[in-house]
């Protein structure tokens, strides 16, 4: 600006009148004041007022203190999209610690590695999902307390402990004096993600970053006050997007559902006047492909957001024939979610169906309120032209960006480098501005919206005694959008089957991330030995199924 | 929350890729980024874009520092709701200065003492306005740089700068490098109010307060991208309510209006699709009582926002007639404008109107992004019980509160005693939460939607020399709503009548600050000696006009 800067007068500084740390807890505080008797949460025949449910989370966030929950400790939760997820996301905070939300499809290795990493106090775990959680504390040095959440709607699963959840919250005041956290600064959420190293990284997020996107995600979709959401995207994704608080700001009512069901989600669309969901491309294609006795109609218009991949022409048009309207958005965990949204324009409602569905398979532009989106060659930063074909890497900076990784400063610092966060994604940019992802970081393959590293596979495949070189890489998949495919060159000597090696593989990582297919011969590789994926990628496309 | 605090961890300190300093200046660039070629601006035959405004705020910023303005400076601005005002409200902090907009209708003594206490360097000035603004600079002692805004709807007005607008902006560089305030709370506007005491007193408002208030708008309202507003709110007042960035982060189109009269008002929102705008009841009962064959007709949904009084009955029904829809607001400039709204329940929608008229008439509850609101007795703090009946003054507390006033260290720890900033006026809570105004501060006297300081005339009828004791009220008014009513005790032996005192202040104060009324006779006091005004306005309701 200019090199004087006046000195700031005394008498106008930040006091408790015109300062409060920015904090999405504000928001439940204003919607149960203001709103006491609507419906917050649905879930089967359950049904709270935000005004119970409030009670539940201040009661959640004094059982945690009675435990021993401090400021800043983690608090960890294996849960489908239950209220219990919900109260969680509001009532951890309020205790001052940090929620950290499980993957529910994850193996017991990988819950081990984050449940020591992440040093969590306590873990709420629904019954279904016991299993794995039990597996996993065989690993963990210091052991939660565990608690279980005994869902009515479960259909299966087992007690671990005997705390459950219902006796925990009874423990809890229900009058408890809960405070913003004394810095907007302090962490409300730790999300793992698989990066394009084999550990997942613990990805830190802010109050005041939470708040800021729960606020962007109204101001981007025009989401109004009173939204019926349901819950088809997963609370462990980067907190469900931030809805899980954006729809808390609009007193707006949870709609519940413990598994994406194409029949349950017209069911309650129709029942519970549902205006808005989101969810990875298998949710948007598992809903189109449900036969039409078995989907309820309904009158209200609907709209959907998704991301992950581009949605398809036809797509687009069997999802409006349907009657919901497809919002495409672009992010990651790093992002607190999507943060980039294919932001339509009035007059692009007049161009024939075909250039519309090419105009929305774009990632789009920033959110309001993310400060800076670029399509840059990573290592000089210099943007590329916006031409729709010159490749970069996708660039963001604002402050809904995470604070950094957990207990991994160099990972941090690598993100962060020059002073943007690298997602690793390579985009176009086109001469409007909108982004396009043209290809994915080499090493994420996305399958039914979960990422998988490619390393990790290829670690637990170099195990194996027979191989002596692989490689695995995403192959396009209908109704998965991407599955792993394995390439592999064995020792002299050796051999493996196929299905000798998935099963090699099952019996040590998820099942998601077990490769469909195996590809046996030589890897095409640099002249500096590095594999050339882009190659693979190109012959798993060919592999016919 | 709890004693101990974790050491924070090293690696995850805020940097430049994930923190920005808030500022609604982001929005323009946002807007500018992705709706270039979007309409930004309507002015009679002027229509620019994003993009054209965009650049003429660069211009204007660049022109600006080049005639010496540095961070923390102050740039005043006298002119009715122009481009060029919306321009400054961009470009001065775009240039690190502070806008200070002044009251149109101030007299030169009035405007003397603002430009004097705001040390302002520059003074863009509409040519209908340079009367009183050269009269004001004989008693300013740093004589500021004038620039006079010529506009071509302007019909009267007088050049008295050799420096045009337009000229100046032509001096600008169109690629101004501007940056962002290093810190959120660095101040971008100072607004002078009337308060309590005679002397104006200089609120300022930081790019934190005025981007989350921006933002604030549109979750509170639900207004959508590309709204269209119609500048019936002075830009003056609050920064327009801080719409002049609501309407720029919507990427919507400012509709300026240089003067309020409600056959343009209906022209306009039919021409240019006014989906939305805001003013005081003066404003929307001019809009009812245009006669039929001057009213163009429209089929936009239109919403307005009004505050100052409630809407009474009859006036809500007549303008829903009209196809607009009033909402009930309530703020003050110490609050960046309302940051209380009478958040219509869906439920209210069935009752009979005139119950649906009283919910309205209240003022409601705090905005979603204002953190707290309370009715309470103002030395202890303690709340008033939500009864609808008893008495409390309202306090508000939370980041959309000023920094505090100018140069006057008490007066801003008077207004922020115990944590919270002190309204003045005094309210009753229903058991609903909502709140309703009774009685305004008892020093203000709001007429047009202007504040009146009745010490202000109290002070100059004082100065009378046949005058000993004075006391000034409100009194209802229909056209005004609220007009002053002076009470006067005259010196033994002197005399003076209505027309003489009215004539005598006309030379001294605004004419719009002038008492209506004079009544002469003993002033009710009580046992201390203190007035009773209480009584006065009693009276002052039962004189007829």
């Amino acid at each position: 600006m200019t090199e004087t800067t006046k000195q700031p007068e005394t008498g106008l500084e930040r006091n408790d009148a015109n300062f409060v740390p920015l904090s999405p807890l504000s928001y439940l505080r204003r919607t149960v004041e203001v709103y006491p008797d609507r419906v917050a949460i649905v879930h089967g025949d359950i049904r709270r007022t935000w005004s119970e449910m409030y009670d539940r989370c201040r009661q959640l966030a004094s059982a945690l203190q009675n435990v021993g929950i401090k400021q800043g400790d983690v608090v960890a939760i294996m849960a489908p999209n239950i209220p219990e997820f919900i109260e969680a996301s509001h009532g951890v905070p309020m205790a001052g610690a940090v929620l950290n939300s499980l993957n529910i499809r994850l193996d017991p290795q990988a819950l081990a590695f984050i449940l020591n990493h992440s040093d969590a106090k306590v873990v709420l775990v629904d019954t279904e999902f016991a299993g794995p959680i039990q597996a996993a504390l065989e690993f963990v040095e210091q052991k939660p307390v565990l608690i279980d959440i005994v869902d009515p709607l479960a259909t299966a699963g087992d007690r671990i402990s005997e705390l459950d959840y219902e006796t925990f919250l009874e423990s809890g005041d229900i009058s408890f004096d809960w405070a913003l956290p004394e810095d907007e600064w302090q962490s409300i959420a730790l999300n793992y993600t698989s990066g394009t190293t084999g550990d997942p990284k613990g990805v830190l997020y802010s109050h005041r970053g939470a708040y800021l996107n729960a606020t962007a995600n109204i101001v981007a979709t025009g989401m109004q006050h009173h939204a019926s959401y349901l819950w088809t995207l997963p609370l462990f994704h980067c907190n469900g997007w931030c809805f899980c608080w954006t729809i808390t700001a609009l007193a707006g009512t949870h709609v519940c559902l413990r598994k994406v069901d194409p029949e349950e989600i017209f069911a309650l669309i129709a029942k519970e006047g549902v205006t808005h969901l989101a969810g990875a491309p298998i949710v948007v294609s598992m809903m189109i492909n449900l036969e039409d006795e078995k989907r309820t109609e309904f009158t209200q218009d609907v709209k959907m957001l998704t991301g992950g991949a581009s949605p398809a022409s036809s797509v687009i048009s069997r999802m409006e024939a349907r009657g919901i309207t497809l919002e495409h958005v672009y992010g990651l965990t790093e992002i607190y979610g999507p943060t980039v949204i294919c932001a339509w324009k009035p007059e692009w409602d007049e161009k024939p169906a075909d250039e519309r569905a090419k105009l929305k398979a774009r990632q789009g532009v920033r959110y309001e309120m993310q400060e800076d989106l670029a399509v840059a060659i990573p290592d000089t930063l210099e943007a590329v032209p916006k031409d729709g074909e010159t490749m970069g890497e996708v660039l963001v900076r604002g402050n809904i960006v995470m604070k950094g990784y957990l207990k991994n400063p160099l990972a941090t610092q690598k993100a962060f480098e020059g002073g943007w966060f690298h997602t690793g994604d390579l985009a176009v940019q086109h001469p409007d501005g909108y982004i396009e992802i043209r290809d994915r970081s080499k090493d994420i393959i996305i399958s039914g919206g979960e990422n998988i590293s490619s390393i990790e596979v290829e670690d637990v495949l170099h195990d194996h005694p027979a191989i002596s070189s692989v490689a695995v890489v995403a192959k396009p998949d209908e109704k998965w959008g991407e599955v792993p495919c394995a390439f592999v060159e064995l020792l002299p000597g050796a051999s493996a089957t196929e299905g000798e090696l998935i099963a090699w593989l099952r019996g040590r990582i998820a099942h998601f991330k077990c490769p469909r297919h195996v590809v046996f011969g030589e890897i095409p590789k640099t002249g500096t030995g590095k594999i050339q994926k882009f190659h693979l990628r190109e012959t798993a496309k060919s592999i016919s199924i």
